[in-house]
């Protein structure tokens, strides 16, 4: 934990003091992205202090030549690395030829961050006395362009204080940078040129292996007084290139060196067009100029805020928690692209590699249906559809046949990209997930056209799998689905997890049906896919004897499901009676002490009911909630936002807000001391569904949107707004009163505690 | 499988033939050992193909950095790697200064190796034509001295055959060597002097980490008819130093160089006094000449032959397959050093890690007992004592209290080497392995006094772990054992294994008996061990309610024990209708596919029917059998002799003699394809028992040494010997007879057939 470090402020993160512990953690939390790259908050400047030097480019990766202690088959040989990318935001500063390096100052004060989430930039300023005795002042903003998404700008001030000084400016470009996880320090950047031409510089490097070429580059000016500064040579190094700026500064005077910098990449250039393309966007930079590009990059985020913001009046450290986090979302991915997703890190780190969970399916395709155009969620499908060939050469490795599709755990490319037997193998849930979300888009949108055009297909790979992943229990009279960890990964290798099991007959259920409905609506697609797939209705018949003859693990002296065959084998002691000192339990216990201990990382029954509530009474749901919840550890970050909107659900709206304060802050206030390896950013869609679907209510059901709004009683109101089959609707909840604006041009029905109420557009509606 | 690459011989492994491929083969089944040092069958000259160097000192090991994909909580950091010592062996040749290389050597004929097992050396001698066509004949005889247990001795010959040529022979020692299985590239050696005086050489260097000191010692001496040549000295370099010897030798004449070498260790030396240590033994070795050290070498062995030889008439693979399992058990390990163990590939190769597996107590324990003097068997045991504050310790790390005793996995001084959450926190088993030695020590020796002295306070400290593990089953009402790997490694994270919850019970109730027995005879021991280790009746209690009432899955529709609580749930496909391209599965099937499957690699309820055979009947044991072997693949070299004894016992000959092949031919025909890195060293006791406890049917009960000899109908007769309570009774075994001789002066009394038969000293009984 670590509250108060930063602000609490409805719009802005600000830290003040400079503190060498906190570099690290601030890098994180002030990272910025667009969506199509990102990076760390680095100082543009030198500094020889702790630090971890970050900036990705969405999609390029290097597959890393697997790491493991003993060698399991199917482990993938290689897998896709989040790659550290060339650095262009690199700017040294000489005053009298003494560095500045903030680790070496005598003195800094004024320190100060702010990233303005409002409008889409990052400063820092500073005052320092460097061990010259000289004085400066620094002020720095950076932004990445959203509109120009293969550029970024900087606008680096600084004042000589205390007396004339020569300051020397050397903005440059750099493409010796390593990668913090790297398994086997190989070289992952393979620099082919470095040239600069006047102010402009360029690296062309390619990944090794993946071949993605790059070109690096950046432009710097610099001016004091409005007097532009000549530019003077620097002499190339072998992967470091730029230019430099000389000038005898007044006391009191200011030097201002803007620089431009970016990447252009072969994913969306051909190879050898990568400097043409990087000099046509410096032209479109320098002409415009920083303060234009600003006021776009303003204008931009908000567009974003008016359609996505939340607002919570009274507690200003809830409302910076959620904005923050839909902030991350909208940096790292705005679905312009469909080979990009939602990696578990963003921009902000480079732990874990891949940048495709399960969490992009499950936590967040919500957000990005209800906060954007249906376009940017058909990006996510389709980015699943794309990787079908792969998701079965994948289930293949494992033994499975006949098309069975079992998609990744973690993946960049549709490639396996993790190497956990018990998660890898065994966490095949995933696969429901992907299924789910399919039916979740149609549910959302009204839109069926993406079942026939592609979803279809993914459905017969999975429902293919899980019919050849059960197997028939002569003992049980059942199929059983053995060995697999679900979502609580404090289990492995256990039997007939009851999620596994629900989402699996749930799968092959709602494919049977789909394919009855793409046949009879479609029958140029049905076609098409069954000449494909070659199903036949003996296979599917298969499919549906094992989903019709399920198994499911149930108490009868508890009148509940069983997470797993042996759940009420183990010592049922609850969380509050365990000692403080065991806590957390991944910290304390060793892994054979979690796995055998009843304790659960994060929902798994629970997030059964929450993805399939319909199917589920309130008694049950308050039945399973009561009994598993007293076990929940929550030590994932995808945990407590379902246990929040569940006991919403249940009218328990304290323990609905404190599951919610864990979610939203967890990275601000670094609940887990880890935040220096970046940010939790998949999970903080879980966020914006304990406020949205949780306190607001929101579901879908029978095709139309309904509420039943709470309030926290710590909160005076909130509001938010959903994109409902393009009509927008703004819900206001304060503490006794609900209003609703429609935006359009058609009035709608919507459900308000099960009541209807017709919305007019342009006008409120209390209830 | 690599039939008749080894001739078959009784007494001699004999390789004919110089084949590239094979050179890692024959290394490993040539290696030589004599408990203290061990060596692969490497080239004494230099060769430039493909090798894989390997010299071992017993005991001296490092600590190297664990390699992992994904850390768990418990894993150690650092594990024992077993060593590749400084090379002694090296003796490069030139021939008018052309290196002698057979990989690069014109033509090599006449190439030929020889194990000797009876006497315990080894030879290899060739005719090779040097690129620069000169033919010469070498004849190099080795041994490493079981007598002086630091030292080896080499004489090289070498015969030039169509001309005269200029010979120049250097011996040498060598301290530049790696470990082909370092997990970071470390260094594990550090070199601090290196010299030579003579015509002899020393190098000391110490271990990092550990600090183990060695001496590499040498002396060589060279003769042309009985002419001694002068010895030249060579130049120092940094890690390799040693002498030189110049010749112009006449066509047909013959050069013999004399060298011996080996290690003085700081385990045994001061390490101050190393070089000391190595003079001494280098002037017995010269006063002696290396004619009388192999004739010493030959008295030995014949002395360890006399006691542990089987013979088997009319089969000579299966004869020389007996022989090399005894020949290589003995070159690992011969009892004098109770800080030593027997590493599973022994001094022939370096894959796992660590010297110890529960294989030493449940497979190596009765051979030892039964052919060597009972100190052998003490010392093992001993092993384990000296290693209990350390078990203490690491059950410690893994949650346990109150000294509760968890031995490692796999170790080398106590702590845990292995790093697999699954084996190491989970193959609990293990623990009972080690108590049931201690029982049947006392079974097979009579000799009580180790458990007093020290076999209880390790007892003490495993029934604490067993307490501690179970964990009562409100569900079940029984104590369960939940997420354990048991003898079968093809399943993990199961529950209730039911051999592990066997030991469990068996152990705590064992303990409880000994308490009692130590309480009544040894006051003063059980007054110091009550004291050291806090035991009361209460905690005895509290043990007891959980040994008696243990749960232990049963089948009651098949009438059997089931391996685990989800066996029944499993695909039950036998292994015999796989498909052959399934098998072996551990390299056809992905992990979790093996984990799913009904599967068994090795021995598991029948492992603990082994154990215990006393507590189950004959019918009990046909049953469970035919229900489990036909889910076995046999894919541990540690399962065949265990079926092997159990189909013996149900009088299953046939099917006893096929699982005894596979168990004594395993390395020598290569049927894993695998034996380049090394032999499988503790499964060769198992193959030992599958004579002596299988076909044999040697037993102890009541006191008594029983027997039941049957035999295969592929051999005429086999014999062997046991040492049972100092008394050596040899077995003879035919088609239509058995006799027994007994050494000694009392008559003793056995039984065979469940017949009383008496044995008067001198005079053969024939049953």
């Amino acid at each position: 934990m670590n509250q108060d470090y930063i602000k609490p402020n409805p719009w802005s993160l600000i830290e003040e003091g400079f503190e060498t512990d906190r570099v690290k953690s601030s890098e994180s939390l002030f990272s910025i992205g667009n969506g199509a790259m990102g990076q760390r908050a680095n100082f543009e400047e030198y500094y020889s202090g702790d630090t971890f030097q970050g900036s990705y480019i969405a999609g390029v990766y290097y597959p890393d030549k697997t790491r493991v202690g003993w060698w399991k088959n199917g482990y993938p040989e290689y897998f896709a690395k989040v790659l550290n990318a060339p650095n262009w935001i690199g700017i040294n500063i000489h005053v009298n030829e003494q560095a500045l390096d903030l680790a070496t100052c005598k003195k800094v004060t004024s320190f100060k961050r702010e990233l303005n989430m409002k409008e889409g930039w990052y400063i820092r300023s500073f005052q320092a006395t460097l061990p010259n005795d000289i004085e400066v002042k620094v002020d720095v903003q950076r932004f990445l362009s959203l509109d120009l998404d293969e550029l970024g700008a900087i606008e680096y001030k600084l004042t000589v204080l205390n007396s004339d000084a020569n300051i020397r400016m050397t903005p440059y470009i750099d493409s010796g940078i390593t990668n913090e996880d790297s398994n086997w320090d190989d070289k992952f950047w393979n620099t082919t040129s470095v040239a600069s031409i006047g102010n402009r510089a360029f690296i062309e490097a390619h990944t090794m292996k993946t071949n993605f070429a790059t070109c690096t580059f950046m432009e710097a000016t610099a001016e004091v007084n409005n007097q532009m500064i000549e530019v003077l040579e620097l002499q190339d190094e072998e992967l470091v290139v730029g230019c430099q700026f000389q000038h005898e500064l007044k006391t009191n005077e200011t030097i201002t060196l803007t620089k431009y910098g970016g990447y252009t990449v072969s994913t969306n250039h051909k190879p050898s067009e990568l400097i043409d393309a990087a000099n046509h966007l410096l032209n479109e930079a320098s002409e415009l100029g920083f303060e234009v590009l600003l006021k776009k990059q303003k204008q931009t985020w908000a567009a974003i805020w008016e359609m996505s913001d939340i607002t919570i009046e009274g507690d200003v450290k809830a409302q910076q928690g959620i904005r923050f986090n839909i902030f991350q979302l909208n940096q790292t991915y705005l679905g312009k692209d469909s080979r990009l997703n939602i990696g578990p890190k963003g921009f902000t780190g480079e732990k874990y590699g891949g940048s495709t969970y399960w969490d992009t399916e499950a936590y967040c395709l919500p957000f990005y249906m209800a906060t954007k155009n249906q376009e940017v969620a058909w990006s996510l499908l389709e980015y699943r559809y794309n990787h079908l060939e792969k998701a079965i050469e994948n289930a293949k490795k494992l033994g499975f046949s006949n098309g069975a599709a079992l998609y990744p755990m973690v993946t960049m490319n549709g490639e396996e990209c993790h190497n956990e037997w018990e998660i890898t193998f065994e966490e095949i849930h995933r696969n429901g997930a992907i299924a789910f979300a399919i039916y979740n888009y149609y549910r959302f949108t009204g839109d069926y056209s993406y079942i026939p055009e592609m979803g279809l297909e993914v459905l017969i790979g999975i429902a293919r799998f899980w019919h050849q992943r059960a197997n028939y229990s002569s003992k049980k009279k059942k199929f059983v689905i053995l060995g697999v960890t679900g979502p609580n990964e404090y289990e492995n290798n256990i039997n007939n997890n009851w999620y596994t099991n629900y989402l699996a007959k749930w799968c092959i259920k709602y494919t049977l049906k789909q394919l009855q409905k793409v046949k009879d609506g479609y029958p140029v697609d049905y076609d098409r896919i069954i000449a494909h797939t070659k199903l036949t209705s003996d296979e599917t018949d298969l499919w549906d004897e094992v989903a019709s003859n399920m198994f499911f693990p149930f108490s009868k002296k508890h009148q509940i499901f069983l997470q797993q065959d042996g759940f009420l084998d183990k010592e049922l002691i609850k969380v509050n009676d365990l000692a403080k000192s065991d806590r957390p339990i991944n910290q304390k216990w060793s892994w054979d002490r979690i796995l055998r201990s009843p304790y659960i990382k994060q929902a798994d029954i629970l997030q059964g009911f929450y993805l399939f509530e319909e199917d589920f009474s309130i008694e049950e749901l308050e039945k399973h909630f009561d009994f598993y919840e007293p076990f929940t550890v929550h030590e994932s970050s995808l945990s407590p936002c379902v246990h929040s909107i569940q006991a919403a659900k249940l009218g328990r709206m304290d323990q609905a807000y404190t599951f919610y304060l864990r979610t939203s802050r967890l990275d601000l206030d670094d609940y887990n001391k880890e935040v220096e390896e970046g940010l939790h950013i998949t999970s903080m869609a879980g966020t914006w569904m304990s406020i949205v679907e949780g306190f607001g209510g929101m579901r879908v059901l029978e095709d139309k949107l309904c509420f039943t709004p709470q309030i926290p009683k710590q909160w005076k109101s909130y509001s938010f707004k959903v994109n409902f089959r393009n009509r927008i609707i703004k819900v206001s909840v304060s503490v006794d009163n609900t209003s609703f604006e429609l935006t359009g041009q058609e009035e709608m029905s919507i459900r308000v505690n099960n009541q209807r109420v017709i919305l007019l557009p342009g006008k409120q509606v209390n209830v």
